[in-house]
């Protein structure tokens, strides 16, 4: 019973067919062959407008030349306190900017709002310089906490970039499970709510290594295959990632894995919600479920094999979480055997 | 007939089976699997002592990640003229370090040699600041045209470094080829010689893609992890970049591979020699092919549909380039079939 | 009534003289003239101890360049929620190390405390490179907001750097203040309580430009002449600086200067106390005065011709700044006239 | 007799007086001073134009913000083989950049010409974005070697720059040198011959730290404010920089200072003509005169105490200096005294 990470996961099988009919023959390289091409294309239809592709092989690498594409001398990106890219890239979206900071924002269940939003930007005024300025600001869809935000909360945080003359970014680790939770469009969650940005990523659904960003503004784009070439993320045999979204694009496969995920927390929760000695931490909307629990059970699972993360607890937690208490981050993935959650479930009942 | 690239090649179908072998199942992510443990000590069999190992994707990463390794202020770093580094790599090593210089060294055949070291070392002395400070010396094995360094020149190069202080550092891209060409062990033609980091590259070779930083005093490589991550290089499934390591390094399947090509190099110079209409630039050691031809001709070859790249004559073959010639570059790699090369062979020896 | 700032005012009449004494004639450049070294020299006898003394031109810079000499891969520096380098230096620590981050912690009266150090600091492991590595933690002496630091308190929170592997770095921009406050030697203030750089300040209490970094391990400073140099801190007439320390740091000067900024700051502190209306944020123990008053009062008093900055209300003042109340930051620095001080307490006096 | 160099001369007296006068006073700091304003003000008219102006403290800060200003990805700046950017400055416009490369060009007595140029920019093709993308030209006036740019030169270099959408850049140090060499006004040697930056000296030519950054387009000065700010080049007390410029260029002082450095150096090398055993390796155009002597004449002057700098011999005058001489290069300034020009005349003239 494996919950630690949707990175622990291995390949879906048809990516793995995918890439072996294409490992023989000879291709044009770094990006130009014509699969490459035709993949880019693919990413135009399903995101219903003309939109700007680069393939890179990491979230980390996504988000961080997304941000080196807005990059402003003393820039400041505005992002959730428990974002990814602040807490857990090690530092790269500042070192492939050369200095920018990311200011984190507060806001409950893993969200921003456009007032605590709002109450940041505040800080940065025109005729103060000494603070730098504001050059992005960025969200995570499905949140670090496994949340989602509703199209209508995108909008409103778009809205107030634009007022602000912003660029908006989305960090997609999670795409496709926060797409199949709120049964919207890409476009829908994206663009038609004033995103211009996305890291897409496919690797934590099915696939070895594919992230694609995304700019819906194609002219914004125009240095990118330089940021991406010096930030060494392109790749010579880079049909390689092509081939992975190919099939991973077609028939909705990509939307079915994240089902298969999110159906999984979903049954997981269910299991939690059974037990009064558990609680959830905050709604289940996608393939994370965050239990607070006493540290005591949570020691007893590990003895019987689950395999998880002991989460550190956030601001909006504190008082909520009690003294011997701990907070469980368990992930599913499109691997995650229906079995091992069952199995798990029955241990929740039974600790009743 | 394609000698355009190396890289235009794809996957070894040994190396695409193993992938499939390990598409399925939970493993450990960012580089703690049992897998990648186990591939990294295998690199330290190969090399026959403890050895630090990163995994990697592109060349240019491996490359860069060695720079920041070693990063000084005001560092420079001095390579060949024709360095992969300074020329094809849009500025990634300067990025990753922050603003140190590659600073270039002439030499034939794509060689520096320790007169032209020394004579670029003067000009750095501890008393003018004002120029900078060398930080290292990189030399790449095989060249970017074609050739060796025998292994007293390396070790005489290393020398010169070890009286500067200086850390000396390979750019084996194409390590295989070299190896093969010279009948050395990895030991023989990298630390006991006196190179310090070593660019390991498997991607030219039949890899998809799969590059390592190899580190022969692991205590230098001290922050590599962190300097890895930051550079979002540190891949969560990196336990299939050790997969194609485990079946590239068994059996020696990289020599075997490294020797076709370079066998198909050779049989195109015979071809080349064999027409007093061409000349070889300079000795074909490994498995790249430069000609220098009537650009004629060189265009009666692209109408027979031999893809190759011309190439921007450097300055040790001024005056030897002829008004009205040009120079071609014929790369062969693990993937070249020896038709392409017996067919190309007789369209030389009919255009005499 | 001018209370905006203490870099608002101009230069002692003792160090104009002194640049004009050394302005004419030749003199070696770029910090290698006699006097240079003189006054080098004469940092060594305030500190009592061999230090290395680099004389750069801002704070800002004597800061950035601090950090840049403790920079490591994925680094984090931890230092107070109010801290000037993270609220006031537009990104230049970060920009001049190339990205690593400044991290807050929270502390009450612009104070961190070794238990909100260490609360930080469990956040950082080995095991999890994810999160990047501390690299320095910056105290800043006298703080952002008119506090000192005691020396024990100093003394505490270096021992939790030195049993973490941390150099621990003073923000004196305000040295000299905090020291004739505490009434402590320049050692007493720093090495011995486990310091290990000093930003020393000295343009803000009555140079022109006037800012020297100090390393107690010179050792530490190795590569410090290369970042200076490409910091663009270098100056050729590098003497008129350490013209400026050599008046700055005879009989006392510095000394008298920061008593007559804290004596005039104690009187103002006085008369707010003497009012009911108004109270102090905190205690005032250099040269920096918060008031906490209303709205409406603030505005009086700008119409009578006091200049003072508004201040934003940090976190640990809210709650006790009320609806309808401000914060006022009043300054007083070595060219603050005593005339100006009683005019202010007798508008407070009539105000009550 | 002391020709090293023209910023080992001190301040001229006008300027140390101007300084004094503003010593005391209360003035908004950070350049928003009425003072501040106004020298802004006067450079406007100096270039008959509307400039943005950004006052700075070396010409390393005044180039490396230049080429912040201009800064893109994968970016290279062409300048001269021999420039103070490249061969002086330890690396700063690349720190500052965070990575772009400074790419040489050939030329000859310091100089670039439209055919280098041109040859330059060729191995930069859109569609090989492994080369990088060059984002700017810098040219030198006066230049290294003591040459001036004549307009016509600087204006077919300007349209090479337009023809590829490129900034023109002057590190203009000994600017008023060039000014007074060539007889022109400052808008005849800048924008009106295609300039776009130029870093306009004051330090060399009398004041002590003075110098200036110019954006002929202010709306591509936009950001400057902030590129400052982090780049530690923002001093609190930046009227006195402004107080050094408002004397500098009252009643044509600046041109006076220059007029006398480069009467010196013109003397000098009237001296240098005079005697066969030695010989001018460039036309002396402004204040510097490089000379080609033997070397144990060399060790003579310096005997008799001469004061200068050995040069390294330049690509093209190898094979010109012959073994056993070397390059010598004096440098004359405002404050060479004639007196030391006649004394060296002399000795020159007994050594025939």
């Amino acid at each position: 019973m494996n919950f630690t990470s949707d990175n622990w996961a291995g390949v879906h099988p048809a990516i793995t067919e995918n890439l072996a009919q294409y490992a023989s023959g000879m291709a044009a390289a770094y990006g130009s062959s014509e699969l490459d091409k035709r993949i880019e294309q693919r990413f135009c239809e399903i995101f219903e407008r003309e939109v700007a592709v680069f393939f890179v092989r990491t979230g980390t690498a996504a988000n961080s030349l997304a941000m080196a594409s807005v990059n402003r001398p003393g820039g400041v990106v505005l992002c959730h306190r428990e974002a990814h890219m602040v807490k857990d890239e090690c530092g790269a979206p500042e070192y492939f900017t050369g200095g920018p900071r990311l200011q984190t924002v507060e806001g409950a269940a893993g969200r921003m709002n456009p007032a605590s939003l709002l109450r940041e930007l505040k800080h940065f005024r025109p005729d103060f310089i000494h603070a730098g300025q504001v050059m992005a600001v960025t969200l995570t869809q499905a949140t670090e906490v496994g949340t989602d935000y509703q199209p209508d909360a995108i909008g409103e945080l778009a809205a107030v970039c634009r007022d602000h003359g912003l660029p908006l970014h989305m960090d997609g680790a999670g795409f496709a499970n926060a797409l199949v939770s709120l049964d919207l469009t890409p476009a829908e969650m994206t663009w038609k709510r004033g995103v211009d940005i996305v890291s897409f990523g496919g690797t934590k659904n099915g696939c070895w290594c594919a992230e694609a960003l995304v700019f819906f503004d194609p002219g914004k784009a125009r240095d990118l295959p330089y940021i991406r070439k010096r930030a060494a993320q392109l790749f010579s045999k880079t049909r390689f990632v092509a081939a992975q979204f190919e099939v991973y694009l077609e028939d909705g496969l990509w939307l079915k894995l994240a089902s298969h995920a999110n159906a999984m927390a979903s049954r997981l929760a269910d299991a939690v919600r059974g037990n009064p000695n558990f609680r959830l931490a905050w709604d289940v909307q996608a393939n994370e479920v965050f239990v607070i629990l006493p540290a005591i059970q949570a020691e007893e699972w590990r003895a019987r094999g689950v395999g998880f993360h002991q989460w550190p607890v956030p601001a909006d937690l504190i008082g909520t979480v009690a003294e011997g208490e701990i907070l469980a981050k368990l992930v599913t993935s499109f691997a995650t055997p229906a079995a091992e959650v069952a199995e798990f479930s029955e241990i929740l009942a039974g600790e009743k």
